[in-house]
């Protein structure tokens, strides 16, 4: 199966080198700017090239890893053999994005990692792969590769996976933004930051490795409606004005929550 | 050194198992109900009373594991020996919480375990120490035990202890609420949030493990600017008036925040 990679973002390193890892080639990547492509290239022993002109035609996969907003300009431009599969990697974008170009692709679909990968990243973590396809046979030749790249799949339409892509927000960015707000906060304070890793793991490893629902993990003083700590809280927080909106609006939130009164469900 | 703890919950439980896992022996443990009570001290192996009127005059620790409210309510019953070392484990609760009980305490401080402590947990985590102690004799005491117990500890005063208590929050609590939501959410739509876990990890490996601020590694539609994605992600939502707030609330911060301005500081 010749495979071609467009991009060299994070989501193709991690896709192109997990492919590779699988005993798959990459035969070649389409990226934007030499450094990177070339850098990605070397990664994955495969050739390169930054012009589109030069995108090889005896490719079977096409896989799009590029910001969400540039893959309608970049299917404009696209030709690729007619029986070849193009697929794009984004948890937001629809399938339909191909649709207008349907004389150009026959066969396409998704191929969803949900996953926040990095270029950066030193061992390519744990990714479960959604799926979608336009017809049988692209279902056929999706299932065919994901089994071959003993990828751990599943298949989604849009909707399914855009449910997905926005629980990932609640699971990924937002934890992250508040570990920041606690990490500039420490900064200010003279604090160390790290000594708070310990608490964070644990926080994760419940959910993770113990299997226990975050609904029953729930502690601090807003579960406990301690409004006399959640008061000496905000009166330490007195000069960092973001983290102190923050503390106040998800206190109150965890106040009034429903979701903590579903435990037994 | 004769060890007596004051309670049974998870600090108790996990405090009295570090403590036996380093050498040191428990001695007793004071609980309130029979059973937990009971069942620890068959854990650690010792002693047990439920009635404050049997609790051993012959400790040289004693260690209150309680609820922040009951610390008053207990030291205003509690009668120990005169030259006794006496610590509470809140990160919430002054060490001045001793003082109109001078007459009884003359050796006081605090054992403050940066860490959620649940009773059930397998296996202990990792627990940053932060100890605070009267006076120069008992500082000496509980630096000479926190090295016979090899805790990882520093010494922090009340106004340290307590910022990080409330940066605590922040990397325990508040997550752990925005998992709860996605979770809420997947039950609702009939996805399977264990599918969640390994973006979960991977955020939290990239502070933990690759030791990268998290300040650098926000993603998602909020820090891109992404309007359409957040319309999109708001519409999903529909049916979730709580998770739908968060999002509305924390997308807006995130693009308006300061935090990631500050990366190269």
């Amino acid at each position: 199966m010749q495979i071609i990679i467009i991009g060299s973002g994070g989501v193709a390193a991690n896709l192109g080198r997990l492919f590779q890892d699988n005993g798959l080639t990459i035969t070649q990547i389409l990226g934007r700017t030499e450094s990177s492509t070339k850098k990605l290239a070397e990664l994955l022993n495969c050739a390169y090239t930054i012009d589109i002109a030069n995108l090889r035609m005896d490719g079977s996969l096409y896989i799009i890893a590029i910001q969400d907003r540039e893959i309608p300009v970049l299917l404009s431009q696209l030709v690729i053999p007619g029986d070849a599969m193009i697929v794009h990697t984004a948890g937001g974008v629809s399938i339909d994005v191909f649709k207008p170009f349907r004389r150009q692709f026959s066969q396409y679909g998704v191929l969803y990692p949900l996953q926040s990968l990095r270029k950066e990243t030193v061992s390519i973590p744990e990714i479960p792969f959604y799926l979608d396809a336009n017809d049988a046979r692209s279902k056929a030749f999706l299932e065919k590769f994901a089994e071959q790249a003993r990828l751990n799949y599943r298949w989604a339409d849009d909707k399914m996976r855009m449910q997905l892509h926005v629980a990932a927000v609640f699971c990924s960015n937002y934890p992250n933004y508040l570990y920041t707000l606690a990490e500039n906060f420490c900064k200010k304070e003279g604090l160390d930051f790290s000594s708070l890793l310990p608490v964070i793991t644990e926080t994760t490893n419940r959910m993770s490795r113990e299997k226990i629902s975050p609904a029953l993990l729930q502690t601090g003083p807003a579960i406990r409606n301690d409004l006399s700590t959640i008061d000496k809280h905000l009166n330490i927080l007195y000069n960092d004005t973001e983290a102190r909106e923050v503390y106040q609006f998800l206190t109150e939130k965890i106040m009034e929550s429903s979701v903590f009164q579903n435990k037994s469900e």
